[in-house]
């Protein structure tokens, strides 16, 4: 089942998306449709999930639902709160087009700023002040669902709430003048997420097919079975030393085909359209815009 | 003036730290010493805490005290919600000793997740299991009063609610399998900050010098005057793409006398007690224990 934070009429709140009739279903959890609280304060907030998507599938007529076109999607976590830790390079394709002759040895991990993430929908800011060179990079992000330090790879699975879709925009002149990458991945509006997080009793992640458009030509094009680190060997090293967090997303790295792996290079322009794609979690769009 | 986020009888709050009396003054000011959510809040706050404390001053039985012996005193910023936002190699002599021939030409910027935060007093944990290299660096930090993008240098110190000190904990065979800074640096309790936040109707900051000792032993010698980028040319460039927030902490930095730089390195033992000290804010001490 998909869940995504939205908003109707200033009321933000929690809702599963039923993709049969376009609706969103409040599903009466959550506060605020804030998603890591409520992850902070449910036990087996999964199975709860699941059972709350059965009782819809049974009963939908006791489930107040909403057209999408009336309801504002929002970023899946909130723009405060949570860590937003990104994997370099996990692709070799994409260490290779990035000038790594070697796929690195330990996951490169750094961070995007919390207050950089957008929804679905919303506008990539290009400040030209600012950047020459805006990128994007499509990924699959796990979102943790239970807390925990020292995760073994064999118990990974059991923190992760679900997937969703992620744009790790890139200012490249910044991240290369300043080395450590946290500056140029964090400018405002660089982190759309969403717009689901695909949820499930089990792990169906290890071969999904990432596709990333600009407008409508396909950029890039992998899947999860080529990931340098999985998933489960992620969670393993990111808690051996510190604690992972309910909300706390894990962007798992992006293949090649990003704008500056061309030669020369298709920076991101005014107007272009970017389409994260997952067929078991959706679409992620969005336009840049000039400022 | 000095302000500290303290527990007392389970209630936290936001206190001003009266060093002749050696007590904490309850300013009836923020919620639960949420310090951010304060400064979010408020117009104004540092002149309405100078304000306040001269209030105090001239007033002192109309304000409830508490002695420093009984109260907890916590982190000054939470451990969620804002950006801990760190600065490498920003003193020529620590450049040099990490293996750098010159000085950076730009400042590198790496994030710690704000779960590594600790207060005064609280211990580090020495887990040999996730490294064989810990290390310490003795900093100052600045707290973000007021919000803001694209900040000039010479705007900037109206943004800086006030100073408190940082060790910057480090696990350095992490950090170098790594490459990028941010997990070698976010180990649980890796983030010691506080005790005090010094806040002052203008800024006093431009000389100040930065002591680090272990077990009473001068390791760290620095002066604010010999940062490369200096705090407000770091605000400047922090803000060119991402919104500053109120409660963000930028750590300005370390001098040379890190563990790593002896030969054979110094690095962190059970039991070693680490003192970062600032004359006009405090000094900052947590000791090492073996888990």
């Amino acid at each position: 089942m998909r869940i995504a934070a939205v908003e109707q009429n200033g009321q933000s709140f929690l809702a599963g998306y039923d993709e049969e009739f376009d609706v969103y279903v409040d599903l009466e959890i959550g506060e605020d449709g804030d998603l890591r609280k409520w992850l902070e304060e449910t036990v087996n907030a999964n199975a709860l999930l699941v059972e709350r998507w059965q009782d819809y599938a049974e009963h939908r007529h006791q489930f107040k639902t909403y057209a999408a076109e009336n309801v504002k999607v929002l970023p899946p976590v909130k723009r405060e709160g949570q860590n937003i830790i990104c994997i370099g390079k996990n692709y070799a394709d994409h260490a290779a087009e990035m000038g790594e002759k070697d796929a690195p040895e330990a996951p490169l991990v750094f961070t995007k700023a919390s207050s950089s993430l957008i929804a679905d929908g919303e506008d990539i800011e290009l400040d030209e002040a600012f950047t020459k060179a805006l990128d994007y990079e499509g990924e699959i992000a796990v979102v943790i669902g239970k807390a925990g330090r020292r995760i073994s790879k064999e118990q990974a699975m059991e923190h992760v709430f679900g997937y969703t879709l992620f744009n790790d925009v890139t200012a490249r002149d910044v991240q290369k003048r300043h080395q450590q990458f946290f500056l140029g991945k964090s400018g405002d509006t660089y982190g759309p997420i969403g717009p689901y997080v695909t949820v499930g009793p089990s792990d169906q992640s290890s071969e999904w097919k990432l596709e990333t458009y600009v407008n409508k030509e396909k950029r890039q094009s992998g899947s999860t079975s080529d990931l340098i680190f999985g998933i489960a060997e992620l969670i393993e090293q990111l808690s051996s030393g510190m604690t992972l967090r309910p909300g706390d997303v894990i962007a798992t790295g992006t293949p090649s085909g990003v704008g500056s792996g061309f030669t020369p290079p298709k920076y991101l322009q005014d107007g272009d359209e970017i389409e994260v794609y997952v067929k078991a979690i959706g679409t992620l769009s969005n336009k840049v815009k000039k400022v």
